[in-house]
C-alpha cells in the first residue's frame, strides 16, 4: 500500500511514469516498485538497459527518502550490476540504513521475478526542511 | 561525428531512444551525447530527474566502452549529483581513464548549456571478446 | 574460526597488520574482522579516520572474495559513512551478494560495539584463475 | 606549499601519520600528498594494498575539503582501482569539482612516479559551520 500523500506526490514524477515504473508499496523509510519489462527498456544487445534498472531503483530511493514528509535530494549513488535481465518483472526494494536530520542513506535491491538479484544500489540524500506538499510543481 | 558502426549499433538502444538522448560524437574511448530537457524528464519537484541525468551519462559510458569493437558490460557506476537542472540542453562527455584486456574505467561529466557541472559519473565495464556486430538483437 | 589456508594467506597482509586489524572469522563468501580503536586510528578532529574504517571493511572484502581459493582483485568500492566512531571495538562483516566466474560483489557492514551502523561498503572484485597459494610473496 | 593553519590542523591526523603519508601542497579546494611505498603498505600478494591507496587519496580529500576553514565530514566515496602499484612513490591530487554551503565534491587522481594512473577516487563531504580551529582534539 502507498500512503495517499506519497502517492499523490509521486504521481507527479513524470520520468518514472515515462519509463513505466509502478510504485507498489511505501512506508516510512521503505518503498517497493516494479517494472514490467517492455521493448523500450532494452539496450543495443537486447537486455534490460542499466539505466532502466537504475531508474527503477531510483524511484524507491526517492520514495523511501521522501517518506518522512520533508524533501530529500539525491547526493550520490553507487550501483553494481550483478546479472543481466531480459524479460518479465523487475522488483526494487529500498531500506533505510541510516538517517539523521541532514543526511540519510538507503540500500536498494533489484530482483527479477525468480528472486535473482539483478543490481545492488546504495544512495545518500541531503534532507531539506521544506515539507513535500510545498514543493510540488 | 559518430562512426557508422557505432551509430548503427546504438541505433538499437531502445531505452536511450525512449528517453530522448542523442549521440553527437564518438571516437575510440570517447563519446558525447545530449538531452534536450522535456516535461517527461522531470521528477516530482519539477527538476530534471536523477535517473534521466544518469541515463544520459550512461549512454556515453556505453558508447565509449564499446568503441573498441568488442562488447563491454557495465559492472558498476558511482554518480554524484552536483547541481539541479531545470531546462535547456544537457551534455554528457565520456573519457577513458583506464583500459586493459578485461576491464576499463570511464569518467563522465554532465554539464548544462551554460557549462555548469550537473553530475560526475565514474563507471567500470567488463570487456568481453565478442565483436559488437555479433551481438545485436 | 578462520580456515588455516586463509589465515596463513592473510598473515602476509602487512598493511592490515600495520593498521591493527584482526580477522576473526571466515568461510566461503563470508568474513568478519575487528579493530580495537587506538590513538593511531584517529583523524585530526579526534574521531576514527574514514580510511581506518575503510581498511577494516577492506580486509573482510579481501578475505571473503579470496575465500574460494583463487585470487580476487578489487575493482572498485563505494563506501558511505553513516555515524562517527570514537572508541571501543569496530566490527566488519562481509557477505557475498553475487558471484560468477569473472566477477563477484560483496556488501560489508561496519558496526561499533553497541551495534550502531558506522559504514556501508559495497565492492566488486575481478576473479583470476591463479590459486591463492601460488601468489604469496 | 601547505598553508600554516592546514599544516597544523593535519599534523593532528594520527592515522595519516601512522600510514606514512606526507602532505606536500594545499590551497583552497586543492591538495597533493605522497606515499613512499614501504613493506607495511603491501597486501598478501605483495602489491600496494587498496586500503593504503585509499588512505593516500583520503588525505587529499580531507585537506581539500577542509581548506576553506570550516569542518567538512566525509559522506561517501567511490574508488576505482586501475593498475597495481608495487614500489616507488605514489602521488594523490585532489580537485574540487563542486561546492555549495552544505555539500562539496572532489575528484582525486592517484598516480605512480611514472605518471601511470593507479586509482580514481570521487568523494562528497557535508560542510559544517564550525571553524577548523575550534574542533582540534
Amino acid at each position: 500500500m502507498v500512503p495517499a500523500d506519497l502517492e499523490q506526490f509521486f504521481s507527479n514524477d513524470r520520468f518514472a511514469a515515462h519509463v513505466g515504473i509502478e510504485l507498489t508499496a511505501a512506508a516510512p523509510g521503505r518503498a517497493t516498485a516494479r517494472l514490467q519489462v517492455q521493448d523500450h527498456h532494452l539496450n543495443a544487445v537486447g537486455v534490460v538497459h542499466g539505466a532502466a534498472i537504475f531508474s527503477l531503483a531510483d524511484l524507491v530511493f526517492a520514495v523511501a527518502s521522501n517518506s518522512h514528509g520533508t524533501v530529500a535530494l539525491g547526493v550520490n549513488v553507487a550501483i553494481s550490476y550483478l546479472s543481466a535481465a531480459r524479460a518479465g518483472t523487475l522488483i526494487a526494494t529500498a531500506e533505510e540504513v541510516s538517517i539523521n536530520p541532514k543526511l540519510a542513506t538507503y540500500l536498494i535491491h533489484v530482483h527479477d521475478q525468480d528472486h535473482k538479484l539483478i543490481a545492488l544500489f546504495q544512495g545518500t540524500v541531503y534532507r531539506k526542511r521544506e515539507a513535500l506538499d510545498t514543493v510540488v510543481r
